[in-house]
């Protein structure tokens, strides 16, 4: 099977990542996976949700959207539409999990990181990207705010990244592009850190089933996946907090 | 390692079918897992989404809420509150994704099976009781739209159930209960078919991360307390079908 | 006129209560009338709604739902829909004021009593079962709080109670079933005390009247079966507190 | 007992009706009742409710409103809330149920008419006079299709009209003022025809009770009521229709 | 051109004030403005929103809303519709500036005052009308606060109203009922203090467009009306406060 | 008085336009004035709004929505908070009207055209923005369907392009930033024609006034403005078009 664009079944698309996209956020990048675009903003604010009042502990939360016409066809708004959907929800939920895995809530003290994470442009794979590129808009804010002495200990443990893996006509694929996962019988995402961990892993077999042999399968790309994606979210802070 | 009722590592706990627990549904159960008690029901109606519209094939959708009083403190109703929580969406679209598998949505026809699943009683793993007891109530639904002569054709393709297995202070455990969830680093929700396949995989790691070795531990349990489960449901089938 | 399930005119359906129906509320009962199945139970809580702040007084609320599968043919939940219908929000307020009318807000000190009311199964008369029903789970909450040293004095007065009567095809009847709820020219909810005094008389003639001796008799129907349900609510406490 | 503005027990406060009141309804008058002051307009459509079609039938429904300051301290719009109050909803159904039944609906043909009852100041008995005044729009408007020609028949039974009575400081009363309303151990709303018959009777004693003496007394106090009530409707609709 | 009613392209309609037309409002009055009949109540309390708090500044508000048979063809109620239209919020947002244009926030202390514009009738010119009307009832409040001694110094700088111009088949007009706001081709709307200053202008030429000529021309005829309407203004407030 | 940035009175920011920005959209641009950044996309569909149908008349209909992070503190999302807010139903509707009035909505045919506005990074002047970007993405979509032969004719008829004018200290000054627009006496926004002509004049002076003298000085402002960007449209157009 050849994949459309070319690549070998576990080469991810190309990843490219624009430091500081916006100027007011305290962490923010535009990340695109081929063509897929997210930009990702890191806002700290001196306050926790009511459930984790007097702690001492911080928190990460997270909020997604789709621009309306992101897609191939337009979208309704969800603000226009007054709720927003089970979709956004549950993309929420799965980012605010994933970045909550990647640092110590003690060390960040009494405050709230918001990794808002809008899809500008949508072909496949948006919510891994987000966490992906989430990741390090929350790194570049957490490190200003260590800078400017607001944090005296570094709270992060372990970067974190995701990716999407998948089975099409019976063929286990890394980073499926939206034809992909449209036409895939099975569409897992993973998260991981950078100790080869499990963070989260969510595989749907959607009127579909796969064993466990292809779970294994599954499961060795995304770890290949994953590593790269790392390495990437490294070089990058790298270059922001020393080079530039 | 004890668990609070004595129950093994590997141990599910006792579950229990009420069958036709309401009179008005095409099939009803009322499936107790330990002290969780779940209502599901199945509803028949001759009518498709739109999104299905004039292409021959049939729907499984699900709904799921709780009673304010399920729990250890009364919650506030989603109806009160004027929308549904994302934890509700979530778990809503895994039953709906986990059930849609057991069948051939073409054979089904032109119409939609709701699938009402409402908690009586919480004690962990409402989600995956839902399903389990869900599957029941659709079977019997659809035995008696056969029996009735409005399907041709069975569109069942295999039982389905499910149970959540976890890590609780570094012990991989079968079928948490409420305080074992609560504790649990790692809460994984594990849908299975007759066969052995995955429909789906959620397994999180809140604030926490796993291993490949322990997730391989934690699919054989899940495995174990599947088959038990399938058993149970192939059972009551048989007894309400042949026996009653 | 026959009946349909051979009751005389002035005969109530058959009534079961099942106490402690759940495990965590205060106080909880299954009611069975005829077909008529619902949960109440009472949860209570140390704080009251802000209109009785710093007065010392308590507070009793009542809320009402049917789970979707309780009739003939699923309704929409009213939690996906965003709001409460205007039926169920009269029928919370009727809960609501018949139960506040059986006891002594004052001595109920700075604390809410919620009783839910959760129709499994309905079959007419479904608000008048709640307060038959929300009124035992309220006394099993109170004897306990009492229990408990937590209240000092009984705010009880009274036992309360409620039943439907109305006019089918010129028959005045007690307790109608949903086929003659369905076919009645009048509709009369009455909620009494044990002293035989009323504390609700609603009487509806939808697209149609009553005349004042039909509400006599109307009245003389609801009388005897409210002193008979009574009778089954003082003889289930009894049972549940000097027999359990 | 005097009362606040020396009406005797059986008097009901002065009925003042502007008829026309706004220039673009079928129907339409200004009801003051004493200082309450309501503005009852009836529009009417030619198409039925959903449940309703093809049936041959018409349809009478009500909406209730108050201006945010018709009461002694502002009020928030429910329009601004979002939703409208259980209280609102109550209102719009007894006054839809107390204006369907003084007409044939068949005669009525396919056709909704909607009585608008918006109150512009407030002062006891705001429901009860929106029956009443909205029972003589209703007949404005009725009267103007049969003189249109698009009645042939005239749907009208029977007028309708409302009051309330109650028992405060022990003494029942006719048509209650604010002040001795938020008083009243017992309060309760009467509808009848012109017959003498009831259409509604609604009686609260909220934290009270009543014996089946004081209510045999509240009931006479109605009928006085409402006897008056209907000889100033029929008096309007003369002057309207003969004299003007 | 001759206008509908024979009015002259620079005259506005003939405008009724009724002052105090609800009892309980700080202050009130009912504008007509040729058809169309607006209440302004002017309703006072000793609390700023949160934005202001702590400030020692006051704050005007404005709600605006339609009687749902205010028009032709009647219209649902925002309430029922469960949100404010785009319409109705931008109306509310103009009368609220317009208002606090016409005094010293920080000589009114710490209160709000809230203008509810409530349209019992609509011909054209609601907002404008709004505006003028509000105004007056904001006056009487504040002359009353004043009197009562709340106000030691009266914040007031400047009358304020407003009044409708636009282009109707190429001709510019003073006031414009609703068949001419209906044709015209350019709609706007001014707001101007009695120094002849602007507050407010819009303007706006729907599907069409309009010369600087023409804009000087609008502005002129604006002028003229703006001056007549304060002029009542300061009539109506002296007959209530000196004559009455 | 010097500007911030350096700029004269009568000297707008300077403006970048991106085409294409995002693949899907049948026209998009980003527009960058200064700090201000906009993605205005055009998305076609072969259907109008029901009060359109079968009048053979296109529609043009503009949403408009801000990144949480586009300015200095985050803001809440409008569909996690259920409703738009005022401002942004009331900027919708001025980019919707100023659009409609750049072409023949007759020549466009049943399509709507709707124009949505991101705006991600805001510093002053978001709507102005969105309306002269909204523009270039609405001719390229045009153009487009021109070339497919979808359109046989250009419904377009003229350029149109927006600005803000406002007084600042006492100074008429072209095209606010934030911090110019936060300290304005009065802040106009102006939308005009190619020919010069006005579709739409804002001005508001908010706690403030202006006299006749200072709105003609901010009218010959937006002139000069408005049309030095019609040029830059122009050009794009071209070099799209022409040019690539």
């Amino acid at each position: 099977m050849l994949r459309v664009d070319k690549r070998k079944v576990d080469e991810k698309r190309e990843v490219k990542i624009t430091r500081d996209y916006t100027v007011y956020a305290e962490g923010s990048v535009l990340i695109e996976v081929g063509a897929t675009k997210v930009i990702c903003t890191a806002s700290v604010v001196d306050k926790v949700p009511p459930f984790l009042k007097n702690q001492g502990k911080g928190w990460i939360t997270a909020e997604y959207s789709m621009l309306p016409r992101a897609t191939q066809d337009r979208n309704q708004r969800e603000s226009a539409k007054g709720k927003l959907s089970g979709r956004t929800m549950e993309i929420q939920r799965l980012i605010g999990r994933a970045l909550r895995a990647c640092l110590d809530l003690e060390k960040l003290g009494e405050r709230t990181i918001t990794i808002d994470c809008d899809v500008i442009q949508a072909d496949g794979g948006t919510r891994t990207a987000s966490i992906t590129g989430g990741y390090i808009a929350l790194e570049m804010a957490i490190r200003r705010l260590i800078e400017q002495g607001a944090l005296s200990e570094n709270p992060l443990i372990s970067n974190v990244a995701a990716v999407s893996v998948g089975i099409v006509k019976g063929q286990e694929l890394l980073d499926l592009s939206y034809v992909e996962d449209f036409e895939a019988e099975v569409d897992m995402n993973i998260v991981m850190n950078e100790k080869g961990e499990f963070i989260e892993i969510q595989g749907t077999g959607e009127e579909s089933t796969y064993t466990r042999a292809q779970l294994d399968t599954l499961l060795k790309l995304a770890e290949k996946g994953i590593a790269e994606l790392i390495e990437i979210q490294k070089r990058e802070i790298k270059e922001c907090f020393e080079g530039c």
